[in-house]
């Protein structure tokens, strides 16, 4: 905790934590990891994509498990939010210093994964699985430096990207520890979560068309509300996403036209976001809901024009990791909840290289994103000896 | 239709009709209506509040019927919007210029209705009803011109508001032809509808707060999300108006905070509004509607604040003079509807002063204030004809 206190000074200035990739901030809270990872025994150096790697190395020929998260944040963040899966893993092997593992070991300190300064994001887990786009070199920062000047001057290596690519069959696995970002394991009292799958996500844009008229002079059986059927698709998405376990949906972003007290709204377009663990269960809701939508359209003849404007599909988190960690929480006697990640990861980006794995540690009201994001020292401890668990339990062939 | 599209043409410019009162375009319009009463053998004088009247004299000591409507339009408005309600009774006049009716006649172009110009409305009819409140004199418009100066300017007489008040024992009551502004007339085939009453009308603001949260790690049992609290009292809204006759609302002018996709919106402001040709009626609704709200604010841990921002009486239209109308549509073979005003007229003002009731005729796509604004020949003279058969039907006792 107090590391993360520490650290967490290395800002552009508060409320909370702003500390954007490749800048002073940065810079420093780099040379602060160092010196943590110095201490529990590991080399360090800086790769092509600028991301902060300490080694601790087994067996010759041994394989390797990757460990890591983001240092940065987004403007105005908190503490915990990537750093604490960054400082954890390293006080954790500083414990272990003495001990020889079957396997080796690297944290690694991701530069960009908020994607707060240049507009791409995941930039350190791309580059390790092959993915990045190189195009995205050239792109800057709203004063104009672009993402090969800044990573350059960081220690990075822009031309040396392609040859930072990993070998799937060196690797175990990449495990990411986590705050939960979400009220679950508050809400149930548990200090820490195994994530079954980091969400898939889609999103739709409804624009739903009535007729504009004066509310006093139009009867009621007469009007085509947009509003009234958004109200209805709205409650349609939230019944369905109860019924569900691992899918949860929201309508929001809801802009209607004319937007006065006296008026029947003509048009009214929202989103619909659906994220689930379960790419099926997420396509079928999807599928369920847009039938609805045009269902209650029809209904009250009101044109309704769908769109959908965004999918990811989700990162299945691996079994045989997963079951290392169900193992390292029993051991401590902590129920090994299973939870869904409704957030996108560095472990998402990993995925296209490896088996992935996360650990949620539970954060106060859910809350994250937010200068009051905050944790407490015996859930950190909870999960530093759930990982030591897992460290001494993994089967490394 | 002729005379109107004539009278049109005093406009601002288009598209449609904008004529502010004591404006250029006032002023020629009174012109032309003028020449029209002339025709029609009306005394024609312009009174302290700047109302053209135009009187056919009954016998000595008969009481007086006033029908009238205003001249003005909103900015872009149509043709008939009020002015409608000021030609037609001209020309049943000039059809009966040679009949001796056992009551006076007065036609009255109110000068201000919409309250475009200046910050309040309805002076003509308040000034004859002696609720005119005075201040209003130094009102100003947007370049600094006063109601009393303008007024003055027109003929009017800001120093003799007080004596321009009439005596409600010398009126049999007040008649206003107007365009539906609504769909019902259209979609029952008629052309005509006798007005039960101006409607009541009262407003609120419905302040839902919840829980801002990530719309992605916040299971779907643990949010509290304003927006479909708000989604659930819109279709209560609409369901009890719909079962109810007389009584119309709508939930609209939403505003949601976050406002974006992926955020469960913690706070959801709205409005309702309700309008019934019954107080009770309206009362009954806010009160269960209100109560609702409330109930389904409990129900999922919102806070729920509700502000009643604007309340204004249902002015019930005169039975006397109602059943008039009613002998006069039968006599011309239209089914005599009964219809609610949904919106605000002279009238509304009127009936201060005393009885008042109204004749509307159907108008296209229930289109008002609008450029598009329609009615047909054949609406126009079923009109005339109801009208005439309503003077000589009247009882003046």
């Amino acid at each position: 905790m107090q590391r993360l206190d520490e650290v967490a000074q290395f800002s552009e200035g508060g409320p909370g934590v702003t500390r954007r990739p490749f800048t002073d901030e940065h810079r420093r809270a780099n040379q602060l990891i160092t010196t943590w990872m110095q201490q529990a025994g590991l080399d360090v150096h800086i790769d092509a994509a600028g991301t902060l790697v300490g080694r601790k190395a087994g067996p010759p020929g041994s394989k390797t498990l990757l460990i890591g998260s983001h240092q940065d944040t987004i403007s105005h963040g908190g503490k915990y939010d990537g750093m604490f899966g960054i400082a954890l893993p390293i006080l954790v092997l500083e414990s272990l210093r003495e001990q020889t593992l079957p396997y080796s070991v690297e944290i690694l300190a991701f530069a960009d994964e908020e994607g707060v300064r240049f507009p791409t994001a995941l930039m350190g887990p791309r580059v390790l699985a092959g993915t990045f786009d190189d195009a995205n070199l050239q792109k800057t920062d709203k004063d104009g430096v672009s993402l090969a000047a800044a990573l350059s001057e960081h220690g990075g290596d822009p031309d040396s990207i392609a040859a930072a690519k990993r070998n799937p069959g060196d690797l175990i696995g990449y495990l990411e520890v986590h705050i939960e970002q979400g009220p679950l394991l508050e809400s149930l009292g548990l200090p820490v979560g195994i994530v079954t799958a980091i969400c898939g996500i889609e999103r739709w844009t409804v624009e739903l068309t009535g007729q504009a008229a004066h509310a006093g002079t139009t009867p009621m059986d007469l009007r085509r509300d947009a509003f009234a059927g958004a109200a209805e698709i709205a409650l349609a998405v939230e019944g369905y996403c109860q019924a569900m376990d691992g899918l949860v949906g929201i309508v929001a972003s809801m802009t209607l036209s004319p937007n006065v007290p006296n008026a029947i709204p003509g048009k009214a377009a929202f989103t619909i976001e659906l994220r689930a663990s379960d790419d099926l269960i997420r396509e079928a809701a999807a599928s369920a809901l847009t039938q609805w939508a045009e269902a209650v359209s029809k209904r009250r003849a009101l044109g309704c024009r769908l769109t959908k404007t965004y999918a990811q599909k989700a990162v299945p988190c691996d079994p045989w990791l997963r079951g290392t960690l169900v193992r390292s929480l029993t051991h401590h006697d902590f129920r090994p909840h299973r939870i869904m990640s409704g957030a996108t990861h560095d472990a998402s980006a990993m995925a296209d290289l490896c088996p992935v794995a996360m650990l949620f540690t539970r954060c106060r009201d859910g809350l994250s994103h937010h200068p009051d994001e905050a944790i407490t020292a015996a859930d950190a401890q909870a999960s530093a000896a759930c990982l030591a668990a897992f460290l001494q339990m993994l089967d490394s062939d």
